[in-house]
């Protein structure tokens, strides 16, 4: 009857990364089939002021993991944002979800009350642990993802809603 | 230190709808002030067939009345889909906010468990409610929140992230 904050927080980030990673996968086949360097589409933006695909996976990764470790109140691990191929961004994503599952339902307990802190250049925002994964941390990754999906298929990449979706599962 | 479906819905659906109004806003002054018609955003697409502009903010629309819907067992009201510029969608994003709204914390109690079924092209998917809402309902709201923030951005609108995350709050 009530939810905990690891059911609405780490099978969530780990179902859509998991997507991701798919997603990231039919990039690469995409770019040997047409025989070009995936490196043009790890590089591409929707607008010349919008971040690169690269960095559109690297901050879902950090705002899932950043995510839960402002809430469990520790620190997460520091990814040194060294990729520049769609192969390389899977590994990032792999990481990021072993990370994700090791972390236990007990580890957030309370945590929709921890006090949060974001830092960014707009100033530092401050929330409860429920608003801060509901108002910030979810629109946040959803974005980015999204946003990766959108490159690849405004470049030509066979994709549909279903490899964004994913596996159907309780 | 537990938290209830509303919770981790309505409020979420609620703030980023209107984010995602004052995004249309902002659509709807830029072609005013470039002075072309709002008609060639609402149907700008990325990809040839990827949808429009305005069925994006049509589904995001149905995403989260139908989500709330399937969750309390109830029948979502049916929007005509008749939308043709941005103004004509801020209304109806206007008009999903307030049904959401109307929805009180207890209409989703033990909405969690709730057998939830979806029909899709590719078929019939069953789910309980909480797999429905993380799994389905969630990424779907937010893909096609994104999507037309993306399609404005790739179309010379000035936003930002603030604009999609929105005013940060308890």
């Amino acid at each position: 009857m009530s939810l905990s904050m690891y059911e609405v927080s780490v099978p969530l980030f780990v179902h859509t990364l998991t997507s991701l990673k798919a997603i990231l996968q039919k990039g690469a086949a995409h770019a040997e089939a047409k025989k070009f360097d995936s490196f043009v589409l790890a590089n591409s933006r929707l607008a010349p002021d919008m971040l690169a695909l690269v960095r559109q996976v690297q901050i879902a990764s950090d705002a899932a993991k950043g995510a839960l470790a402002r809430l469990s109140g520790t620190e997460p691990p520091k990814f040194e944002d060294t990729e520049t191929t769609l192969d390389d961004l899977v590994v990032r994503v792999d990481k990021t979800i072993s990370y994700l599952n090791s972390f236990s339902a007990t580890q957030l307990d309370g945590s929709d009350e921890r006090t949060v802190t974001v830092k960014t250049s707009r100033g530092d925002f401050t929330f409860n642990g429920l608003s801060f994964l509901r108002h910030w941390a979810l629109p946040n990754f959803f974005f980015h993802v999204t946003t990766t999906y959108n490159l690849l298929r405004h470049n030509g990449v066979e994709l549909g809603k279903s490899d964004y979706l994913g596996r159907v599962q309780n």
